[in-house]
């Protein structure tokens, strides 16, 4: 199976502390490299954790909080001074393109390479983002400002042809796209081979879904139900229930309940508020509801 | 006296690598603490080297390419989380008003502190703060885009009376203001005791020069002669000198030409482009025109 990982560069909520960067994620999935969120110090983790710049052709925003974006510009000027020629992607709230604009413009700076801007749609499940074999979705959180969650999905593989029975069998190399498509093999004798016979499933279509920042929200299970690994922010535990639910954000024990009701595989908790020196609270609290949670660290790599 | 140092947050040009943030320096004077420029990473420096985010009342921006004001926002968002209520000034080119404005709006954020801007006025040198014992004002730098160059100042703190003296003259305490002013004493028996011999001359006005960035420019002599310590950057050695006009920067040689002529006591060279690994080609440059120059360093504390 080709690599699907997750690297954290920045699991803290509101402010960067010693140990924590605010929110930005790295998504390897198939050849390409997402970033999801860019947190101020984004670049300075993206060299910190060997991830090429040059590399993301894409940077997903969930919303426009500062914790969440305000590493782009720093990001966007240096892939022009490191000379890239390559398209750039900017999927986000649409007044973040303003937002580029007007700081492009104070520093008489025109890009040396293309700039995309795709403002998110409200309150659908959106394809966003699609290639031949995977896709990425928006969809809608509830927070304090417009927000979205992200959904990364591989695309099926189809059936697998046998290699084993390619040469037994003497099929011709222009059958074999016919029978990865569903089809039956027939040989120059008019024998037949059934499909399922001669092929086996798909692999697993692995999917992983973002959804940060957000308050306790049942309506989000429906658009990320059976990933492989859900990152849920969990800025708080239950005893600052009161102040997660005025601040809009999730406790650890919500973002266990999601998982658990979304029948996720396993959850990645993160956006750590800074009260919590370390995670050892915030992991037992959810693990209750849901064992299989992991708790993200800046640098941690997670491979679905 | 008291302490009037300058302490380097940031010393590298353009992108952050993996020794040097882009440009920040905290300059401590009397019992201020000014920050000046504001990159990407500040916040994180600022907490790294010990100084307190709410100390700073004050904040000058030269100009506005990234790597001298994007950690600006991230600074205003945390201040207003931890509480801040104390007032905030920002002196800065006037585009900076509608570039934090847009963002405050975008993440729906009300500043719980008064923020005030005050924008730069171009061409002349202008006294832009003012205290009873400190002033600093701004002035043209040439760059490619509109760019100031700061002066702190310490102000006169008029001549000392002699401690000695008041008790062996039976000094009332009322007369030591007018005397401070400059007045002779007159005892009870009439004798006069001429103010030249019953009072110091005042302490040396201390003063500190900023000037980033910047092609070479003799026309800023006459806004920072005899400084104590001049900050002049320094991003290039002259083998790129066509390279630093280019792109309206200042050789190392070149910086140090401007601390001769302006009879600056010390020279600070920084803002170094990221081909050097270290100072010593930079410094070795600027030590053969202007031999008491030392090297900024990120964390580095320079005492006036």
């Amino acid at each position: 199976m080709s690599p699907f990982t997750i690297t954290i560069l920045g699991c803290g909520s509101a402010t960067p502390t010693f140990n924590r960067n605010p929110s930005s994620q790295v998504v390897f999935m198939k050849d390409k490299t997402f970033l999801v969120d860019c947190a101020e110090g984004t670049q300075m983790q993206l060299r910190k954790f060997n991830v090429r710049q040059n590399r993301i052709d894409h940077i997903f925003i969930s919303h426009l909080h500062g914790d969440h974006y305000l590493g782009l510009l720093g990001l966007l000027f240096t892939n022009h001074l490191y000379g890239r020629t390559k398209d750039l992607h900017i999927y986000a709230p649409e007044e973040l393109k303003e937002i580029i604009d007007i700081q492009l413009r104070a520093s008489k700076s025109v890009l040396i390479y293309p700039l995309f801007f795709h403002s998110l749609k409200e309150g659908v499940l959106d394809t966003i983002y699609e290639c031949h074999n995977c896709e990425v979705s928006s969809f809608p959180l509830k927070h304090s400002v417009d927000t979205w969650g992200f959904l990364f999905k591989e695309k099926s593989t189809g059936r697998k042809i046998r290699k084993d029975l390619i040469e037994e069998l003497n099929i011709p190399i222009e059958f074999i796209k016919q029978i990865k498509l569903g089809e039956d093999f027939i040989n120059e004798e008019g024998k037949i081979y059934k499909n399922e016979d001669i092929t086996s499933p798909p692999d697993h279509m692995r999917s992983f879904a973002y959804c940060s920042d957000t308050i306790y929200d049942e309506d989000i299970i429906k658009y990320i139900e059976n990933v492989d690994l859900l990152y849920h922010e969990a800025t708080f535990t239950n005893d600052f229930a009161t102040v997660a639910r005025d601040k809009m954000h999730s406790t650890s024990a919500e973002a266990a309940t999601i998982a658990l009701k979304s029948k996720a595989k396993q959850l990645l908790i993160g956006h750590f508020s800074a009260r919590y020196d370390d995670e050892i609270e915030l992991l037992d609290e959810a693990r209750c509801i849901f064992p299989n949670t992991i708790a993200a660290d800046d640098g941690k790599v997670v491979y679905l």
